[in-house]
């Protein structure tokens, strides 16, 4: 009986040492399941193509003329993020922020915002940035920071442009995927 | 004697294990005490209202046009930290980044930017990213990264605007809570 | 026999408690040695300076005169990032994003940006921002985030000036070490 207990104990010491020194370097996992993970539909409607009223961004610079395709134009937007691609549909989010674009010989942008989120539902922030590499169908940007109920959060935001019209108005499906939740 | 050892050591095994699983997925937790924090003021001088000598920061494009609350404005600073109200008192840290206006029917704005630290004290640097909900008392912006003494943190900065000059002078306290410390 | 073990178990119960302990709060440690680590070279050629066939980024906005060194001259850039310092070398990334001028009495830069890997050896994005602290030899930004290859990564990038000729053409060794890889 206790030569049994005694070789139990030591091959559970055995499994709590291994545990110890796997947690000690980050197992290399394949991406995990996302803790929490939601769609939003972000809108843009460019200043100077439509009107006060309507616009929600505005191009703050001229583009210098490193190629055709708006290089250094830079806006600032206030979006409205919706659940379905309605545009006019109640917003639980805005999406507050910047992009630019930055190729001279194809349609390429950068990306830093903030959703910020004032619903019954989620109170709290999600700060976002990176490349927005427009020729690939589905891309991949960080989210580095929340707050609110996103406290201390982290994860990837898939963008995949939904629809595109002309300089006026353009519609990007965000999947939001976050890992570290709190 | 032995029985008693074997009932401990199951119960033993059952608490470790239980804590083995909840420390496989993050526990969720309400927002846990922060690891370091400390209370710094940001004072911001503008450029072209005061004179090169005093400023500390300036707007580097013009307001496009979309409302009438500086939507568009792009301020660059180099702004001194102090640990009390006084801008003249000894900087503690350098808060180098930009921010915008970004809202068309009130004052809103979105900051990106660095504590730079090198004192006796502390060396090393945060950055920091996040919406400046200006209409709201206090608002939360993350620190998403971090150098020298404060390698890999991550935290939250709460602003509180302290005081308005007008278009001259704005002073912000930032509540800066670490919650990954190394 | 069963004394000893009893012995044994509590030194054990000791040991396993102390490490939950110091589990529960991050344990203070100087800087861990990275989970990858590689040095790369980024090149930017000014447009204005060089002709639209070489040049790699573009100012957009001009300085206002807050002193003498650049102060709110902004950049956008497309850069390539190379193993050796030629730049026309093959780049085995594109550096995305803009870095502007913030210091009234010397030159100080900020950065923000992707790396973009899209080769055999690396798919995926890195994603950076920090103080650029021109007047010190080698200086800290934050890696905040990291997609596809790098996914969720964190970490620092260490830059140096390599070279500079004018306004044209810099050069910046940096130094990339992740310490969260998954």
């Amino acid at each position: 009986m206790v030569g049994q207990m005694k070789s139990f104990l030591f091959l559970f010491i055995f499994l709590v040492l291994s545990k110890t020194v796997v947690s000690g370097r980050k197992p290399s996992k394949s991406q995990p399941k996302p803790c929490k993970n939601f769609v939003l539909y972000y809108h843009d409607i460019m200043f100077g193509v439509d009107d006060v009223q309507n616009a929600t961004s505005a191009a703050i610079t001229s583009p210098p003329g490193l190629g055709n395709f708006k290089f250094g134009k830079l806006v600032i937007f206030d979006d409205p993020m919706t659940i379905d691609k309605n545009f006019k549909s109640e917003p639980v989010a805005r999406a507050q922020g910047f992009y630019f674009y930055d190729m001279k010989n194809d349609y390429n942008a950068w990306f830093a915002y903030t959703l910020v989120f004032n619903s019954t539902q989620h109170k709290g922030t999600l700060n976002i940035m990176g490349a927005d590499l427009m020729m690939v169908k589905s891309r991949d940007l960080s989210v580095v920071g929340g707050t609110g109920d996103f406290f201390m959060s982290r994860g990837i935001v898939t963008f995949e442009t939904d629809t595109f019209e002309g300089a006026k108005y353009f519609r990007v499906k965000m999947d939001i995927k976050l890992y570290d939740c709190y």
